[in-house]
């Protein structure tokens, strides 16, 4: 029999009943002859309700110890999405992380998978039974529980899938695929049938919420088929996420895959910076240890020697990332300013690769619609302008009409 | 240094405030200059309301996996409380069950520790942390966490503090110590400071709630000092419960250590049967099978081969119960009869056993209240009399009173 790895995230399984309803979905694929591991997220908001407890508790909670308490909500989701499919009469067992095998390094928060001992989940497996995984989660050297970071139910799902040479991992979502656009912003946006790892980790960099791009990236390093589906419409296909000879042609064809957004951006700028040797290192390095993301980066000489340094951060990182760069500036003979209050727009395709005309009719398409461009960006997969924040819904409108990705036909 | 264990129930962790009250009463232990090892349960109502999802989301929830569910809600407790200490400058270490080396076997749902592997425990104690370890689980053979039924926290605690060597264990719950009656019902209720532990034992499973038998009986069999203290009333010396030297004068002493009593009684008896060997095992075994606890059992010859027997169970298993004897029953040519509503009184203390007094002043003061004693049991230790429920008050105060509880002096 082959093996499927299946994913629900936290809104899948809020409730008691979305559990059952969870767990009917896994009878019915286990009655089409799979061989079935289930990853669950935390219920609904617990992971948030456990944060909240600790803050109230601890004014700066050691990260070993909130590992130790998110990592209970996944493992009541899956103590209960067991229950149920034993109700349904499905034998099913569920695993906490370090009971599945799952072997992580690196920090408390943000824990890398190391290795997976599959054994246990191969014996179920074996037995007949349904293997329940807690996800974001597994453990370390010393024997703790260890929290996966953003994205990590994902991943979980993912690298199970790859140590168990699945055929696919299904992830298990609100919507029902990738669109070529935000469908709440552009009606007339298209589920995209099929797309590669790459414009796909692209589009989740850039803004796509419906997968985490870390869980792609393994996908791709792997080369597991990802399916993303929706957990409340079971007639759709989804979006299949896939690498090698199925998607060769996505290569040559005519347009873009999609257009993504992300309006949780912030721009901070050095103006009139001395710089020489190592002087990016200088404004970044103090922002990479106080674990703030950087993203777009332009440097733009002004005269010999000085140059002006702007990036982008997310909201919540704005007011610190402000005030390191300031003391970097003013080291440097500058000063710094910042805008809240942007977005990021990106067009995303593997064909952009050997079209370079592709940057000029994005930034017409803008222009034409009077909207600024603040900030540019471009890859080998995608070309980025940071804009104001309430010109978003303009913009991701005229871009998807103007790549013609109304009209585009399912491949 | 030495070794302490201190025990905190669930109402003593039930919100963020009440673990950030833990938090401060632990510093202050360790500020007396105490290795501490901390056992907690879970938060107030946690394990009913994940009891509650169980029976939303199954019918028949499966022993292992109300396991994996339950054994989170102590693992939040600690994980919180170890966060709150760091709060207050105190070095602390969560450990779930299986991480503090408790090993289990037996059934789900009512692990008894086979084993404690205590290294990783000593180990954080010579790098001067206090050790939090989450109550009521440990890990059976298979990995899998597993807790202990009924009073597994207190069990956890002392079971710990005997693997450690630990120079007492500290039981905090919302009363001060053990009383000589329940002083809700008797105002002139005293509190007991010295208690030994087959008193204690008795005590516990006449009905007193303070601290569960089995952490009792098994400070007993390893010489555990148990202390039973207010967790928010710092000043009670509250109870000690110790047995060799200590309370050896307590055997000679004029009265009984105090009165108890259970409300939770109903009697079942099986009328005219037939008897010969293996009767009582024919009707108990069938019980013992469902999982129903007998208690009171008294066996009356009404003439030769023919006999009633009688037997109280709590009132959750009556129904069970009375449908399982009336079939043993009628096999057997008789026929079966229920009463609810029973309550047990006890009278218990060691000096009862070279006193047989007791039991007919036990009678002569329930006679006087005119209180009717449906069935009576003794041993060395103590004598119980079943009445009705509605009498309970009546009768622990006049018990408490001709047993001249009030008056005695502390020792």
């Amino acid at each position: 029999m082959s093996i499927v790895v299946q994913k629900y995230g936290g809104s899948s399984v809020a409730t008691a009943e979305h559990i059952k309803a969870v767990a009917g979905k896994i009878r019915r694929s286990r009655e089409a002859g799979l061989d079935l591991v289930v990853v669950a997220s935390a219920m609904g908001k617990t992971t948030d309700r456990l944060l909240r407890l600790a803050g109230e508790v601890s004014r700066d909670p050691s990260p070993r110890e909130i590992d130790q308490l998110l990592a209970t909500g996944e493992e009541q989701s899956v103590a209960l999405l067991a229950m149920a499919l034993h109700d349904r009469g499905v034998p099913a067992v569920s695993l906490t992380g370090p009971q599945a095998g799952m072997r992580t390094t690196g920090r408390y928060g943000s824990g890398v998978i190391s290795e997976i001992r599959p054994d246990r989940i191969r014996k179920l497996l074996g037995e007949g039974k349904v293997v329940i995984v807690a996800g974001f989660q597994g453990m370390n050297a010393l024997g703790d529980v260890m929290t996966l970071g953003r994205g990590g139910s994902d991943t979980t799902a993912v690298a199970l899938a790859a140590a168990l040479k699945a055929e696919r991992c299904e992830i298990y979502t609100d919507v029902d695929g990738v669109y070529t656009a935000d469908p709440r912003l552009v009606p007339e946006a298209r589920r995209i049938p099929l797309i590669s790892y790459a414009e796909m980790a692209e589009m989740a960099w850039r803004g796509a919420k419906v997968m985490h791009p870390r869980a792609v990236e393994l996908g791709a390093l792997y080369g597991v088929e990802i399916h993303v589906l929706s957990s409340f419409d079971e007639e759709s296909p989804g979006t299949i996420i896939t690498g090698g000879e199925k998607v060769e042609h996505l290569e040559t064809r005519e347009t873009v895959a999609g257009i993504v957004h992300d309006t949780d951006v912030a721009r901070i700028t050095l103006n009139g910076i001395r710089t020489g040797p190592g002087t990016l290192s200088k404004v970044f390095t103090p922002l990479a240890e106080k674990g703030i993301s950087v993203d777009v980066i332009v440097e733009s000489g002004i005269e010999e020697g000085v140059a002006d340094i702007a990036f982008t951060v997310s909201r919540a990182d704005f007011a610190e990332a402000r005030s390191a760069a300031g003391e970097v500036a003013r080291a440097l003979g500058g000063s710094v300013e910042g805008e809240e209050g942007l977005a990021k727009v990106s067009v995303v395709g593997t064909g952009m690769l050997n079209r370079p005309g592709y940057a000029a009719r994005m930034f017409a398409a803008l222009g034409a619609e009077g909207i600024p461009i603040r900030m540019v960006s471009t890859s080998e997969i995608q070309v980025t302008c940071v804009i104001p924040a309430e010109r978003v819904q303009e913009a991701v409108r005229r871009l998807h009409r103007d790549f013609e990705l109304e009209e585009r036909e399912d491949v």
